[in-house]
């Protein structure tokens, strides 16, 4: 027999983790020691952990070993997002405010994962206060570019095979960008979809808890776990699903490997047996960009009252920034702007019908070189504004060999039919 | 010159002692000192506070003393429902299980009110978590009777002339409810309107942060505060409004104190010139109460997780009732309860036009004798499921000489509007 070292356990997914653990394969402390084993290999380069305590996860390891299934997750080690409170662990914000800040109390995803099971391996490094100041993190497939942000970390971590499954947060972009940049999988389910209790606010219009993972598998057993469904996996049918291929008003941003992502994709797919149409998008569709930054503005500098009043000081430039110009916004230009927004939903929710997903760009390009800019968050955004859920898929390469995602977009609600063309689509693609 | 005490500053509003601090009538420690004095004096009998800390209040007064004017609210004690966070002030929840719990941040609404220049006088009693478990406090008006709930100590507070201000929160009537039983003006805004970081979740589709006060012109002040805008002051014009007489489908329910309340301020409000008609509710109306107990039961168990998994022997029977109830909803019949709510939000904006305001019930009637059941939310929670501004006013009086206080409600974002009407019906009402 080998080694539980030399099995890489870090490499299953979080089903396989369970199953295996479940049928008597591995313990959960074995599947624990080789995520560890995998950090202290690489963090040191990759930098997605913020805060791990080796000890303690393993002694909730050896707690589940000895303990009856507690649910789907028993002995899944997951990463959670630094802006998620966590009661045994440290939660930092990515701020100096709150460097050593210790929670009394776990975030509501954290307690619904840990009540299924799960075993919260660490903390993953966010930018500060989920905005725009990016973290130490590296993309683990190439060192010298961004990993994406703001939910760097967990992407990192996740794509580097430190853990099966991370928590993300979506204000903007922030968990699909950096899945798509580091080559996994991010979902961001409708707004509201997971309770947001413990989670810092960003911009409460838009905040949206969100997933990493290397399988669908993976995002529909979590996704079932916090929306208190039986954990249900759909199974890659026969039946072409009718997709809308949506290039939207920031077509021209796209740079020449998503261009290539979404044409290749739609073409592939369309020869594959789908029903592949153009979806043009609704009226006013092509103001979003614009009126969801009065909406983010107004909102986050409200989110932050508490360390602007209080602790400016202590904010990245980054940050006073975008707390200066929030207060600046009136409340007449606010909610001018939330009330199109709020038009716009109910238009694309009317506008959808007939279709299964939208087929539409999720980043600009692969990832960015450097580490100062984590990407922009324009094409990922636009769903998030919509409460739409959404999902990337790293199918395509771009010119550096990095990942470059497509992004599958469906009604409020529809997630499982969400999960259900993402598999016929995957299927495909890689 | 009357000493300080005799001057029962604490009888003042929000806006007087504003002026009176601005005018150099008084300073903010004799406005404190008072309010302070009154505390003393009737909270062993009240229990509208759960912490208080003269000194530290003081010395903020001091400070406000020998600074320059920091905004609209230079000076001005507030009281804080004790579910939302506050950095110099323990937070309890009224729970054993947060008993002591000192958060390290102020929430957002407390760090905007400390900008402006408001001094926290301390925290009110609450619900345990906002919900049905009632604290101590009694109803200043009739000791014998509940201040109605959850927000049942900033209602006692204000009304029995310790502070000008308390804040409370409402997700089915927790502000408008202990507002009417105590006699005083309650008010909700548009949901959204106030950024809620810092306050702990109950049901995420309905949390809103309220306002309970002696004065019209007190709720302006702050609501101005809150959202950004220059601080407004209504004038009682003589532009008669079109108010629209909602009795709901809960008509039946209401007490001869409420039927009378209702049918008296129409009439006299259509004889004092408004334009006075019946408002038919759109249809599905009258199954709104049934969605909002499934909504707020699947979003209070999750907003709950951390607690009822850690620590539900730690919760009282209402809670664990709660919690229980709420985790057995399904995901589909929550999702379908929640749609149905989302679409009559917005039939109702659409069958508001040409209204300025709803005249509907607050209550079913005066405040229950008894400490044990704070009264029945279902008259209040129609308009806060339904995310429309709302306000009451005491207007009347119940058969042991309670209060009986009426409802109006206006659009999303139309609280101007709503101050304009409340303003016009006060004048004619009071």
């Amino acid at each position: 027999m080998m080694s539980a070292r030399s099995r890489e356990l870090n490499r299953l997914s979080a089903c396989q983790v369970a199953a295996g653990i479940e049928g008597g394969d591995f313990t959960a402390e074995d599947v624990v020691q080789d995520c560890l084993a995998r950090i202290a290999e690489r963090d040191g380069q990759v930098h997605a952990w913020t805060a791990v305590d080796p000890e303690q996860s393993l002694a909730h390891a050896r707690q589940a070993d000895r303990s009856a299934t507690r649910g789907p997750l028993h002995g899944v080690p997951i990463g959670v997002k630094d802006v998620i409170d966590t009661a045994d662990l440290p939660t930092q914000m990515g701020s100096a405010l709150y460097r050593g800040y210790q929670p009394r109390f776990d975030a509501s995803c954290v307690a619904l994962a840990k009540a299924a099971g799960a075993i919260v391996l660490g903390k993953t490094a966010t930018a500060e206060f989920a905005g725009t100041a990016p973290p130490a993190t590296r993309n683990p497939l190439n060192l010298e570019h961004t990993p994406g942000g703001s939910s760097s970390g967990s992407g990192a971590a996740v794509a580097d095979c430190m853990v099966p499954l991370g928590y993300g947060t979506q204000t903007g972009g922030s968990t699909l960008r950096p899945a798509s940049f580091c080559g996994v999988i991010g979902f961001k389910p409708t707004f509201g979809a997971y309770n947001m209790a413990g989670v810092k606010t960003a911009a409460v219009s838009f905040d949206t808890l969100g997933l990493i993972a290397r399988s669908l598998d993976d995002i529909e057993l979590f996704h079932a776990v916090l929306v208190g469904d039986k954990p249900h996996r759909a199974v890659a049918g026969d039946n072409a699903p009718r997709i809308g291929v949506c290039r939207t008003h920031l077509w021209d941003q796209a740079q020449a490997e998503t261009v290539a992502a979404i044409e290749i994709a739609a073409h592939t797919l369309s020869r594959a047996g789908a029903l592949v149409e153009e979806f043009s998008t609704p009226q006013g569709f092509d103001q979003l960009t614009a009126h969801r930054a009065a909406v983010n503005g107004y909102e986050r500098s409200r989110g932050m009252a508490a360390e602007w009043f209080g602790s400016r000081e202590t904010l990245s430039a980054q940050m006073r920034d975008t707390c200066e110009v929030g207060f600046a916004i009136s409340r007449a230009q606010y909610v001018q702007a939330l009330t199109t927004i709020e038009e716009s939903r109910r238009r694309m929710n009317q506008h959808f019908a007939g279709f299964d997903a939208i087929l539409t760009p999720c980043v600009s390009g692969e990832a960015p070189a450097g580490h100062a800019y984590a990407g922009d968050p324009r094409f990922q955004e636009l769903w998030t504004l919509l409460h739409m859920p959404s999902i990337s898929l790293p199918t395509h390469r771009g010119p550096n060999d990095l990942p470059v995602g497509i992004q599958l977009v469906t009604r409020h609600y529809f997630e499982q039919q969400l999960f259900d063309v993402a598999r016929w689509v995957e299927a495909r693609l890689r």
